[in-house]
């Protein structure tokens, strides 16, 4: 597995030495991310130099490399990501302070007695009254995590704070990790009913296909709130939204190309449901399990085999986890290509290109952290139910549209982008409340 | 129910006008708090007057009271327990920003797939990695909450965000309000053990007895991390505690006097049972219900009628839910009385202390806001698997000791007195290790 190594170094103040470090990490195969400055000293300075290595005899190889250059030393060497994690990514905080004796007497005895008094006598106040309104639960049993498989909920738990972090800074929603210790199904949504009113929106996440349908279509009967699995619609409202900006480009629209989805797992599944309901004249979907070609059926899609999915469709999008699947000899001129598996995808963009696609994107670009948060925020500003077909179709629109000329999904570090999304969802859910 | 309502009030500058309004407000019956000052203009100022009033009708004939008055406007008034609860009392925040392109890789893709990895292959790791060893269930099903009796686990999110708000604020620690949906035993244990990976602690919280005992004992035995009933245990600390000082202001020890508790309930036998272990020479217990007094028998307490219970204890613990039960006539001269049903006790301290009470307090005063955030504090920070009596024997010493000379207990907004409790606990746990 590629790692994120940082190195610290001390190195003199003499021409040429961060020249002489860069080279050797170049040289032995590293690229080379943030270069910080620690301390200036008076003849040397202290660095973080940040190097993306193969694996992690790679990253000792070059911590080696580093040492034996001249006047170069490696203070220490280390997975960013692991110092990034320690503590963990979120926390539990107070909206306001509590100072004084009043503070306590409002926030807890005897003010809190009225409060809960008053939720009793009218339930609907908890959105008032509680975080209700602005809380998420991203519910996971850890049975299909990233491309790790089943490796439990334990293990899971920094993937769901990862999504709460981003919850919290995109959205400002409040999203706790709720790691459900079994890989049965009824226990599963037996447990997320019986804990729902602690939480506004259920957001499920990493649960191995093709279990999470169940358990989503269960939860979405069962509970009078919003329930996302946001790996088979999260993923779809993001590829949708890449589609329209690839259609953009090549100057048609969705109405007018076909879409094959290669793969009809659960984010397979999802796209190709949402690329019917978006309109594409014709959806193809390639999988060679029975029971997904039959479920991707039901939605509108059509089955094909994968030569012929490559040669029909103007739009490819492929969730396999199959790395190279795609044959740089099977991509037709003027094709979209989103080869969405993590981290490595069916097809590398440039070949893809080389290969005389019109465009094409992988899944550390069109990624689905651009699109839960928005959906979330605007579902429960608007106090929506369920989150509607409209209501992703509509984030895919706002997605689209925030994308500027010559990329194919906005920066989702952006903040804007998020509020958009937010705006377009919750207007989708309002317009939908006042015509029903 | 009595309630804190403030009264914003337009009050010309012109000598006298203030003392006019508190003046009337006295008059009135209403108990004067805070007096806040919001806007100061050229020929009045704008004032936020907090008043206890003795319920809504109350609150009422004061504003109209305060409206009457010459040149004084009330422009509104309202419940501000109600105010400031509106959003709710916490959230969840980043711990740190996410600003770049490196700061995604670290905590998301493709950097969380090494530390979710890692805690894979090393279970121990999610103490280090996430926020396990800072996190704390607070869970409850609503069937007792505060004196407003089973109300069901929504209508009590507010008392739980309370509980929450107080670990944020005294102890660093990210707790979250899990309500759950069911009145049964079973299934309550049941969901608990499920979700029980995403937290560290498992605090529970305002579950009717007996089957509180049940599910309490029930979960000490599944699962590998403390677990603590609050009611029971933290108020019991926190009565242990006013006791130590309370035979301290009467010059002796605890293992010289009677401790006689009033009410075997939930808090009850949980204070009666900690006097035990806590050396008192005898204790004394007084319910009429059958399975309560069996309960805490098995606990080394001797039942007695309330009429030889108020003859014979040095030290009186009453947690009825009963105002008024303690009648003046049967206190005895030097005895300490802790009256602690909320919002009203079985005796008024001043009562107490009239009929030759040595010390006397409530619950208001007796709080366990005082216990549980420094002792989860402490049990997390150790690692430890469980909350041990000795750990709260240590944690009511250490809120005696931090006692000022005339109080019962220590003041719970001082945040030494957490950090201290929280230490007690650490070091008593480690101490068990280490001869373990």
């Amino acid at each position: 597995m590629s790692l994120d190594c940082t190195y610290r170094l001390r190195i003199p103040h003499r021409h040429g030495k961060l020249a002489l470090v860069t080279g050797a990490i170049g040289e032995h195969g590293g690229l080379i991310g943030d270069v910080v400055t620690v301390t200036l000293g008076r003849e040397a300075s202290i660095r973080d130099l940040t190097v993306e290595a193969r694996d992690e005899h790679h990253a000792e190889e070059l911590a080696e490399a580093l040492n034996r250059l001249d006047g170069i030393d490696v203070v220490w060497h280390q997975d960013r990501a692991l110092l990034r994690h320690e503590g963990g990514k979120i926390e539990v905080r107070a909206r306001t302070p509590v100072r004084t004796v009043q503070d306590t007497r409002d926030f807890y005895t005897p003010g809190v007695a009225r409060v809960a008094q008053a939720i009793a006598d009218e339930p609907s106040l908890a959105r008032r009254y509680t975080w209700n309104a602005r809380s998420v639960a991203i519910c996971t049993n850890g049975t299909r995590v990233l491309g790790l498989g089943d490796i439990g909920p334990r293990a899971a738990a920094p993937v769901m704070e990862g999504k709460a972090l981003f919850y919290a800074e995109f959205a400002g929603l409040s999203a706790v990790p709720i790691l459900i210790d079994t890989p049965d199904t009824d226990e599963f949504v037996e447990t997320v009913v019986r804990i729902a009113p602690s939480f506004g929106g259920i957001h499920l996440e990493d649960i191995a296909a093709p279990e999470c349908f169940e358990i989503e279509e269960r939860l979405l009967e069962a509970l009078p709130q919003p329930v996302m699995h946001d790996d088979v619609h999260g993923t779809a409202v993001v590829a949708v939204a890449a589609a329209l900006v690839g259609c953009r480009h090549t100057e048609r629209s969705l109405d007018e190309v076909v879409v094959g989805q290669i793969g009809l797992g659960a984010a397979g599944y999802g796209i190709a449901a949402l690329m019917v309901r978006a309109g594409a004249r014709k959806v193809l979907g390639s999988d060679l399990d029975e029971p997904s070609q039959r479920r991707a059926r039901e939605a509108g899609v059509e089955i094909r085999g994968l030569e012929e999915l490559m040669d029909q469709a103007d739009v490819v999008v492929a969730t396999t986890g199959k790395p190279g699947l795609i044959e740089p000899a099977s991509v037709r001129k003027g094709q979209v290509i989103l080869a969405l598996s993590n981290p490595d995808p069916e097809i590398s963009s440039e070949k893809a290109l080389e290969a005389g696609a019109a465009f094409a994107s992988d899944g550390s670009i069109v990624n689905n952290m651009l699109g839960y948060p928005g959906i979330f925020r605007g579902a429960l500003d608007a106090g929506a139910e369920e989150i509607s077909v409209e209501m992703k179709l509509a984030a895919a629109r706002a997605i689209a549209d925030l994308t500027h000329e010559s990329d194919l999904v906005p920066d989702p570090l952006d903040p804007t982008v998020h509020e958009r999304v937010a705006e377009a969802v919750r207007k989708s859910a309002a317009s939908a409340a006042k015509t029903s």
